[in-house]
């Protein structure tokens, strides 16, 4: 099985997570995320959206999207819900995260941390307002939970986790927030977990 | 069951089409798209998004986010594969309409024809150039096939529909798109389908 990956991607990492707490073997081939030129190359029969992650089962057949790759190995195992009503949170979660959160703080933490600071500034503070509506609902959440849903780490946690706990390279205060900072942790010491970097 | 709804909201659309087509009734409540003052008063228990659609359950519990609720009732009907590669590839093409669709189409539609024409050109190019990059890939993808995934019309369909069939109320000119526009007429053509201003 092989992940095209990006050792920096929030997006990858969901995936090599999810991946590392089911023991998982595949292997990995780094796309660049600054020079995109090979992408239409490299991808373009395998992903619509061009995009890491994209995944290669073992039989050919390809997958995009983090949070649908997230779908096809955790059905059936402790990290997705049976409940009709949970499974249809973390959906809820992912989307948000894919609409309300990585395109803000991702995004704002590309430019300031791997573009070289080439960020317009008026733009910049466009997505750090909107990251930071982001984590005001993340905490308001997490107040009184442990975890999003079902008070069980599930993949709605991993895809959140991913660009949250990396948010101080786009310039996000986590300090102002509490309930993240204590899930973050409790997220972080889950059986199997590993760092972005490993 | 009450649906927050929007009459003009493809999002919206998505979840009366779903509803439509397996016959479950509810009640709307209209919420404007552009006096979006009353939206933390209205939604701020129910949507951590604060949008519509939001769903209430007739228990009261509360979801968000127009493709986790398409699932909630979507399971186990026709509308959802059985097959777990199935299921994956339907999830990755909610998530492309909501990261490289929707951003992109229907906020170009708003602009232009729900906003007052209050639309910045630049800004507006930048998303009526996306929006292309969009169609692009879904006319490649259906070049060959009847619907996105498994032949079948899917859950798939329904997001894409939302926004594609209105896509000239943003500047998109469909006439570029043979495929999309005969997928357009087979959505159209599905037992139980209704209009977006149904």
């Amino acid at each position: 099985m092989l992940l095209y990956d990006s050792a920096v991607s929030g997006n990858c990492y969901k995936v090599r997570l999810l991946l590392a707490h089911l023991a998982i073997p595949y292997e990995r081939r780094e796309l660049s995320v600054t020079d995109r030129s090979n992408r239409p190359e490299v991808l373009g029969g395998l992903n619509p959206a061009l995009r890491v992650p994209t995944l290669v089962l073992d039989d050919g057949r390809p997958l995009g999207e983090s949070n649908a790759i997230l779908w096809y190995f955790g059905e059936g195992t402790r990290y997705v819900p049976e409940n009709r009503y949970e499974r249809a949170q973390v959906l809820q979660w992912q989307f948000f995260e894919q609409y309300d959160h990585e395109p803000h703080i991702a995004v704002a933490r590309f430019w300031l941390h791997y573009s070289g600071g080439k960020a317009d500034p008026a733009a910049l503070e466009r997505r750090q307002a909107s990251g930071y509506r982001a984590l005001d609902a993340m905490e308001k959440h997490l107040d009184r939970r442990a975890f999003f849903v079902g008070e069980r780490y599930s993949l709605a946690d991993i895809s959140l986790y991913a660009y949250t706990h990396v948010a101080g390279e786009g310039g996000f205060d986590l300090l102002r927030y509490p309930a993240i900072r204590a899930w973050l942790e409790r997220v972080a010491a889950q059986p199997g977990h590993i760092a972005i970097d490993a």
